[in-house]
């Protein structure tokens, strides 16, 4: 019944967690693989094309969007980013459950396209929780963290629009049920309707 | 996140080993209620009223349809079976998860009356183990068996109104993955509308 691996997007406010929980999802369990994403930016020190990115022209990033190769992609500035349709679909059709990490516009495009995409929402315990966290981080200015704080305001009308919601108050409960929410997919019936389609047939000797 | 419990229907074809997997998770887990019906025809012996069955004259059942008490019946023969609301609405105020082990086309107007009942289905691993479980069972006649499975045929066709999808292959493994099912359900962001609004107001003092 478990064939072919589900899409998903994690999506969740700048400060929630969301990056160490996906990692521990990837350490922890071997049914999940990251999507590495296409760019036109230059790689950093210590970056492998294939693994951290799928470095790209501007010409071949172009060529890219035009063969419909790219399920998303954005522009940040002077650069491309996107997600490559083939690492995904390999993945998925070797039964890898295949993690998004994109923004919320990204993830509502994916999912107006892929219906089937799981949509999984991290939120913190709550507000105060959030600030605390972004502030305890040490590594931005008062103005940016009040920056991401007015983005999560706004985000937040979208959560509606998500799938899951999972709370991150201790990291590792937090992914225990995140991966109990994904593996529990696997069992919803429009994704095994083949498997419903082979019992029919045969069930049939007994009509 | 968890205050109300969800309402969920497990059904099955007869010799699926449904009531032995309901039987398990209430055991099991303290999350979990059974719904109680009502019914008109006489106790057997041993039965308790309110434990095995709520029992009721003609009148008072008929009294309940006409108060809407009972969230769907059905007549059998000179009998009527009934789920009763008040119950069903007290243990899911509690937090437990209401278990209403009902025919499937019970199951279908439960569902269209109350859209975020959950609708379980467990199939067996193919057809053949499902004559040999029914023939195993060594209670019933041929005729008896083989009209089970054409029924078992038709059901089939109605297996896609369902929500999810579970193999009975080991009793041990599909109650675990029951479990997990119906508990990522809580995580569903439209069963958190409430928490969702909370966390936005929570989030307006960053604006």
């Amino acid at each position: 019944m478990k064939a072919r691996g589900i899409l998903l997007v994690i999506s969740g406010f700048a400060g929630t967690g969301k990056g160490t929980l996906v990692s521990a999802l990837l350490e922890k369990y071997d049914n999940y693989a990251l999507s590495v994403s296409a760019t036109t930016r230059s790689p950093r020190p210590g970056e492998v094309d294939g693994v951290h990115y799928f470095f790209k022209s501007q010409e071949e990033f172009r060529a890219m969007i035009q063969a419909d190769e790219l399920i998303e992609y954005a522009q940040y500035v002077d650069n491309f980013y996107g997600t490559p349709r083939a690492y995904v679909e390999q993945k998925l059709s070797e039964g890898k459950d295949v993690i998004l990490e994109i923004e919320m516009q990204g993830a509502l495009k994916i999912k107006e396209r892929f219906p089937d995409t799981l949509l999984l929402f991290v939120v913190p315990p709550d507000a105060d929780t959030l600030q605390s966290r972004l502030a305890g981080r040490g590594t931005e200015t008062a103005d940016v963290i009040k920056k991401r704080l007015r983005r999560a305001v706004e985000e937040t009308a979208y959560i509606s629009q998500y799938d899951y919601l999972v709370v991150n108050d201790k990291i590792d409960v937090c992914v225990e049920e995140m991966h109990a929410i994904i593996q529990s997919e696997h069992f919803r019936v429009d994704r095994n309707l083949d498997f419903v389609e082979t019992l029919r047939k045969d069930m049939e000797k007994f009509r």
